[in-house]
């Protein structure tokens, strides 16, 4: 089967693949306006921190391409409100906001540019962006493929493959991607509730790659790892704190307390854009609660009774005790991450593209 | 709404409750023959250890009826095959079996009867067993009650309510009735996938008695509990070993890990017929592997690849250390178990249900 880019320009308008739909059915949202681009991020037709960067971007762009204005200023007042609502979509991964904020400065960049001349600015840094978002990912795959021994055994949970990076490799995946190119792993895919992106995304991008996976539900991975069937955990992450703390989908903070009451070892992998600097630890990072019916059942399915009160906080924080080791495009650090992580980013500032 | 019994025996029938159709349809299976028992055993329209003890004395008064032999001799052989066809159900529970063996046994105290007066035995003894039931939990709720303080929120696991036991009151839902009443508590509800207990049964079974709840994923349990917003831990049981170890709901093990990883107590709720003294420990408990379609999605609904490989152990067994006491009809014991729960056994010898 041939699948359509996570996210695309093309002739003026911003084509997602709709992530809802997948396994089941491949269909392309047409994006001509930011809102409909805002409205894929909601509903989660595009998700994954790293792609929702690359959308963030796509959104600005195109929300230049429709502002009417009579002069300069006014250009850029109106960019900033389409650029405030791509921000207020999704609070938790870092990386939309970063991209967003990336844009906004584009446009000033330098300052009293025509508005046409802004509007190809900021498609050519959406471009660039995307592009750069495409190396940070080969190198990070790259990075941690030596983390896993031959035949090895290792959970996984949501998605962090190409669907959600919109890249030709994942960050989490991709890196298990990278062991099994080099030696051979296998993967357990944990499902993921409640928007079972483990269960539909990353069992049907494992397929396609040939990686042998076992899908299991959410709450097997402690008795898999006691009766010694995980080897290693290994996820991707929304947010990092500076001192390694990291936000990921809910559920994942569960898996990191059993790895760590089985001596196993937990990797988070994420691009450097992931981490965010401003904050010392996890307690600050805005955790997104969702409708509570994405819990009573799955898309148009239910199970709860109809108005069962419902907790749905998509995303959890795993404190860095627990993490063996963090994987970016700069390589493997290990703790005290306050000072491995902050000394990747000082070291690279020349190159980090949020300097750019 | 009037909701049927779980099970019942009316008319020379078995009666049960479909539990596979709930929360949103209320059916009842009219079983003739004790197959047919069987075949809702295996499909789950009746679970919960309890509850599938009572089932499987019925099912074997059920096919005492339907024997036809020349002797007494050809009859108990025959009925020694239909009591091994109850047990083939599902090997976790060990109520189950327990309730079996008992049903056994009655046909042949005293030996020599007519088949006419076995059969008429075996259906007393399967009354008798759901009267023991009904008491039993009763006493165990009570004996429970007054683990939680006023208002505390307690994660509860699977379905122990008056579904999963047969009875007016529950196991561990039982007790958080008990205490409901006494002075007011919330429930944290895990929805248990992959069949969805929590989600479908427990939600309702609360809703009933207007127990106050709040429906969660079962991967969101940790970060609860680190977030302050769940106090304790309650679950039944499917088998509890000598020692304490304790086989449930599969989840239950993670749970259990993250409670000790937060301080609060993790406690276990089940009569007397769960516990084996014949294992010393839980390592000897056999765990189920159910079909991997269940993973796959839920009922008629599938959202992964239609040949994703899966696993599926529908148990797993928390060992001990992580109990911090179990409560049956006897009262709470405390560890260690392996003292406290056998000092109970022989203490009340006379009166247990076993040796009758």
């Amino acid at each position: 089967m041939s699948v359509p880019p996570v996210i695309e320009w093309r002739a003026g308008a911003v084509r997602i693949l709709d992530q809802r739909r997948l396994p089941d059915a491949v269909e392309v949202l047409h994006c001509t306006e930011a809102a409909q681009v805002n409205e894929a991020i909601r509903t989660l037709a595009i998700r994954g921190a790293p792609a929702l960067g690359v959308a963030a971007a796509y959104a600005a762009a195109l929300g230049a391409r429709r502002i009417q204005a009579p002069d300069g200023p006014a250009f850029l007042a109106r960019l900033d409100r389409v650029i405030d609502d791509i921000i207020a979509t999704r609070p938790t991964a870092v990386n939309l906001a970063w991209a967003a904020e990336r844009m906004r400065s584009a446009a000033r960049t330098p300052a009293g540019a025509p508005a046409s001349e802004v509007r190809a600015r900021l498609l050519a840094e959406a471009h660039a962006l995307a592009a750069d978002n495409e190396l940070r990912h080969r190198a990070l795959a790259a990075a941690g493929a030596a983390l896993f021994a031959p035949g090895q055994r290792v959970l996984h949970h949501c998605n962090t493959g190409p669907l959600a990076t919109a890249a030709s490799l994942g960050s989490a995946l991709g890196v298990l991607q990278a062991a099994h190119q080099r030696h051979g792993i296998e993967v357990v895919v944990s499902e993921t509730r409640p928007l079972l992106q483990g269960a539909r995304l990353t069992t049907w991008e494992l397929a396609q790659r040939e990686i042998p996976f076992t899908l299991i539900t959410d709450g097997m991975s402690a008795s898999l790892m006691r009766r010694g069937r995980i080897d290693a955990a290994i996820v991707g992450a929304d947010r990092i704190a500076a001192n390694g703390d990291a936000a990921n989908k809910i559920g994942t903070y569960g898996h990191a307390l059993a790895a760590r009451a089985h001596g196993l070892p937990f990797y988070v992998a994420a691009p450097m854009s992931t981490i965010d600097f401003a904050l010392p630890d996890g307690d600050a990072i805005p955790i997104e609660e969702r409708a509570p019916q994405e819990v009573r059942g799955y898309a148009a399915w239910r199970w709860a009774p109809p108005d069962a009160p419902a907790a749905n906080p998509a995303f959890d924080v795993t404190p860095h005790d627990l993490v063996t080791a963090i994987v970016t495009e700069r390589g493997v650090h290990r703790p005290p991450f306050v000072d491995t992580l902050r000394r990747q980013d000082a070291a690279a500032a020349p190159a980090d593209v949020r300097a750019a």
